[in-house]
């Protein structure tokens, strides 16, 4: 079957509900575009999920911060476009800001608490801007399972939080981080790498990977997890936003704790150049990502 | 059939999908129970509409402000059963506190401008609770038609906003105010009335009767319109909140203007003893609510 484009919300909620009318399943990777293997691992495990697959793409102004790159957010339709066909989408759906926020618009979702740390400390309405416009794609596509990628980990736990405090007829899929061969995790923002800062980026996860190993061998002290990942990220010249261990649901922050559980969630921001870059690991859960990415495979979706 | 009871979130989805799996629309009466026969129209009507009908009886406790009546306010169960079952209501879903906001639970959704004026001034918070526990509601509902009364005309209002903004697969549908014989508009609330306040509580409907009057005979400055009801409210002792005219579908208000346009709210909220009242007409559409309510039927639903 052939790629089916909407523009517009009416058609798209349409042919979703038609998916479901004929006996089939939805499955839903909402993306910004810029599409990279990352986005086409979500898309294969969809597959693997649900009977056809719908992609959406749009550049979500109200996520963007005052001074963030909304403007140069990369944009490349006709690759994306090919990239999903090739991979088997059967519906994309490529809204106008317009379409997805007309005028008088003025309802907002937020979810808050597990909003407040992370990336939700520096970038100011980022996680309302993220929750909105999915519930609006959820409102549309409706009966669906979606999928999103665990390194926006902290974006993942508020939509599944949304997902269960507005009660969505939406299964929520976490699908493990793709990485390139030398271990940086997929984004659409790498583009905007030099090509020094794109080595000097693999630093990130080094410093996840040490994290990792250190943890393994039984290492249960935040300060010192934390500057195992630190170093590393020091020694390229990164500049770092932050780097915390927290809850892996709640994403409360264990801060100088030595007495970590099994399983933490290790994250990091940090600028790359003028480029923002995030990271993670589920300590006591996810494998070495340094190992993972050099064996070639993300795990299948859990 | 008999009327099916459900007091889990996931019998009454499952109840709801059943309704569209054999072909049939769903209709929703969201109520707060202590049902009378303004719910009982709003229920006839969606008999009318739709195939099957949903009443949720639920006192949502994130809409009522503190020091409000989330406590006191009348909870009649088994009688608002028996009332369902009597007008051929199929699906009654009355949920605990704790299903519709279990621990952890942490997302609002909140309409914003038109919840700023007439009773979002007065009662904080209100209308995210309204706007939050209805999202809940259409979520577990998913496609169908609701059918909300335009006594609560804000919450009306925001309620079309917040399906259109989050682009759910619900029909709204507004219905008149049902009234007493004297004209006082049904209302949970008016149990809370003595004798005494309840004959007084008829100078609302009477002063929005002569402001109807003085409109429909040309009157179109706001502040004689608003004197019209103020002057019966005075009358009475009834203590005013608000009389606000105001565009009947964004909610502004045109405060002291004298050349109003030819379809406007007038909206009033007054307490009656320690009772607060709401009622509304909408001039250049609505019937004199004196006359309609004389007349013993409510127009049906639009």
């Amino acid at each position: 079957m052939a790629l089916e484009l909407y523009h517009d919300a009416a058609g798209f909620r349409s042919a979703c509900e038609s998916v479901r009318a004929h006996g089939g399943s939805l499955g839903l990777v909402p993306t910004m575009g810029a599409l990279h293997a990352g986005h086409m691992a979500l898309v294969q495990a969809a597959k693997r999920l649900t009977t056809k697959v719908a992609v959406t793409l749009f550049v979500n102004p109200t996520q963007f911060s005052v001074g963030e790159d909304f403007g140069r957010y990369p944009r490349t339709l006709e690759q994306d476009r090919k990239l999903c066909e090739s991979n088997g989408v059967e519906l994309l759906f490529v809204p106008s800001v317009e379409e997805m926020y007309p005028p008088g618009e003025c309802t907002r979702v937020r979810v808050t608490g597990i909003t407040d740390g992370l990336c939700g400390t520096f970038r100011s309405g980022h996680f309302d801007g993220v929750a909105t416009v999915v519930s609006k794609f959820f409102g549309l596509a409706g009966t669906c399972t979606a999928l999103f990628g665990k390194k926006d980990y902290q974006q993942l736990k508020v939509i599944e939080r949304l997902v269960k405090d507005l009660m969505l007829p939406v299964s929520i899929v976490g699908h493990p981080i793709v990485r390139e061969p030398d271990g940086v995790a997929m984004s659409s923002r790498n583009a905007y790498l030099t090509a020094d800062e794109r080595q000097r980026a693999a630093a990130i996860v080094v410093g996840l990977s040490s994290a990792w190993q250190s943890f393994e061998a039984g290492e249960r002290s935040a300060p010192r997890l934390i500057e195992r990942l630190k170093s590393k990220l020091v020694s390229e010249q990164l500049d770092i936003q932050y780097t915390e261990l927290t809850h892996p649901e709640n994403l409360e922050a264990w801060g100088t704790r030595t007495d970590l559980p099994e399983r933490v969630l290790l994250a990091v921001a940090a600028y790359c150049g003028k480029t923002r870059l995030i990271d993670n690991v589920v300590l006591g859960e996810d494998p070495d990502p340094l190992q993972a990415a050099a064996a070639g495979h993300p795990s299948p979706a859990e």
